[in-house]
């Protein structure tokens, strides 16, 4: 590797009874995950809990604590079920307080639209004491971020924006890049294969992802580091090696 | 509510460095939650995290103490990257054995397979100390159960036949119910009579889901209880609610 660099990592809180019901299926952890590499910052943990205030709480100060950053969706709209925002301010000890430029922005946003800024939109003006806002480009009401902790939407479009309106802002490292080579070859076939060639480059981790497609076997084989040249090299290597075991190395994956 | 009744509850914990790089979009949160449902289980809490041999045994045992049942999908494979099962047994504190079923099982799935019974494919046999098998209709290498811990594989269809050889096997409670009622309502603007007609219904808790489609906002709101009868009630009444309100309620959802 190209020196020792400091890993930075987050974790993924998502706040939602939608998803352990099973009604709604999560998108959020992906698309979070994808722009936390893009910056260098590992996606090292993600909890999926129900909306109840008191386990919210407890969770946001165990996983800020843990880790550099903490992401949380969902939770953060008008309704009666709507109670993140009370439980990060119970999480960090401060008393909720509505924002006056989430306020303004809200003023703005419902002028001239049926109702205006009712009683229950103000309520998406609400914050935990001492934060600051996330703009939301697609629909008003802004996320939240108090300290290391970002409080987005749980509608994934919505997270994605507030993802946007954060990008460039943090601070990671070397982002993991990745190289797939994929063979038609059952994985505990070429087994011995992948665990030496992981061992022959330190550096490199080789995730091996089976599946069953067209009616036969085949893996896809991720090698992830944060030195691009070295996962290269090693995609180079492993693709001879599959080459010389009798199966056609696919780059970039099956 | 017809009486009270024992709430079961279960975690899943879900290993995998796929999921967390983003590469990989989870499919097994939603299966398991629905086929909990369905045998009166609450899934209350997911956990997405690394394939790290102390981390998973750390987690393992933080959640089979505080749940019901805790399922683990991932990493029980023929690879260097498959440590779920080694996690396991350090969590139980016993040794990683053969069990001679499973080795049977796949002496008779590789029988007349290219390469037969390899020691990669036997490395498919080892369970902890103790543990006894789940079906695996699919591919042959079985799932794992000891004690209130359910052990499955990674790749969601696999992960699907080991809950359909499970299905029936496990104590739980009452099914909830959830009735689902769809209007073309901002959400903000129903937000008090949804509070309302939860706060007049003991038993039932609504979500309220917003979206935004075909150039229009709306929302889902569903209704779940453990009365099947009350939820229905229920919904009856935030249809009228809402027609009063000037929204067409759309029952089934939008």
């Amino acid at each position: 590797m190209a020196g020792e660099s400091r890993q930075w990592t987050a974790a993924l809180l998502v706040i939602g009874d939608e998803i352990l019901s099973g009604r709604t299926q999560d998108k959020n952890v992906a698309q979070v995950a994808l722009w936390l590499n893009h910056h260098g910052i590992r996606l090292s943990e993600v909890r999926i809990i129900p909306d109840d205030i008191g386990r919210i709480a407890a969770t946001v100060n165990e996983l800020r604590a843990a880790h550099d950053y903490l992401f949380t969706t969902g939770g953060i709209g008008p309704t009666h079920d709507d109670i993140t925002v009370d439980a990060i301010a119970a999480a960090f000890g401060v008393p909720v307080v509505v924002h006056p430029v989430a306020r303004k922005i809200l003023e703005h946003y419902y002028r001239g639209r049926p109702g205006g800024l009712t009683d229950a939109r103000l309520l998406m003006a609400r914050v935990p004491q001492g934060a600051e806002l996330i703009p939301n480009p697609s629909s008003g009401a802004p996320g939240i971020k108090i300290e290391n902790v970002y409080v987005m939407a749980g509608v994934p479009g919505i997270a994605a924006s507030m993802l946007e309106a954060l990008t460039g802002k943090l601070e990671g490292g070397l982002p993991i890049v990745s190289v797939t080579v994929g063979a038609r070859a059952p994985e505990s076939d070429v087994a011995d294969l992948l665990r030496e060639t992981e061992a022959a480059n330190p550096g490199v981790a080789i995730g091996s992802y089976p599946f069953f497609k067209d009616g036969r076997y085949g893996a896809n084989f991720v090698i992830r580091s944060e030195d691009g040249d070295l996962a290269k090299r090693t995609g180079d290597e492993l693709s001879s090696k599959l080459r010389e075991a009798g199966y056609e190395p696919v780059e970039g994956g099956l």
